[in-house]
């Protein structure tokens, strides 16, 4: 595992020019990855510290999969890669907000949508809206 | 606590209009919250069910804060009250994307920043870049 390490103080938290994100009892920290143009918001994932390390590393976004428990790069099925543009993290370096470029067709969704995000809550029921 | 359902099957998950949010062993959901206007990511926060029926059902964006274990109204003592404006859900309906304004002085960040976001990782260390 990569060696991230955890940050001293609230303030080298928040403040600290080291990257120190901050996984959760199961090792992960949530990813939100949006089209570097557009601003839409493609999907939420996770990373282990493997893959934010690979995503790092090669500037292909990587996650892990909860379902099947394992490092995953996205598109490497549906050649929906996703190429790193800019990554961010939050206050409390348990969020990371990853800026890309989907190549393949563009898409993200495995449901065939553009983003996971295709469905609006309108009074109280989910209409598509892609 | 609200009623919300369990979709029966893959297809009411994904394609149904029943909104059947599916929480996680401690009853939360991710919801990444998005400036209505800019786009940018503001913030990523945790609800349960009750967050989530109370953000619905007042137009306000509630979380649960997992440090203080309670029901959480943004803005309350910041008066960065965020006013929904969308609220969308994921294919798998384990996640949520909320576009809001929010008011106040119009940030989401306790440190001061608009986002929570106002760092990038850029080789392997951590800019300012609000």
């Amino acid at each position: 595992m990569p060696p991230f390490p955890t940050a001293p103080d609230k303030h080298a938290l928040e403040r600290g020019e080291i990257l120190a994100p901050k996984f959760d009892a199961n090792g992960l920290i949530c990813a939100v990855t949006t089209h570097a143009q557009s601003g839409e918001v493609l999907m939420v994932g996770w990373m282990n510290a493997e893959a934010l390390q690979a995503t790092l590393d090669t500037g292909d976004v990587h996650y892990f999969s909860r379902s099947r428990g394992e490092l995953w790069r996205k598109g490497d099925t549906s050649g929906q890669v996703q190429k790193v543009v800019e990554i961010r993290i939050d206050c409390d370096q348990d969020a990371v907000w990853v800026k890309c470029l989907p190549q393949g067709d563009g898409g993200a969704c495995h449901v065939g949508f553009r983003s996971c995000f295709y469905r609006v809550v309108e009074d109280g029921k989910l209409v598509e809206r892609p």
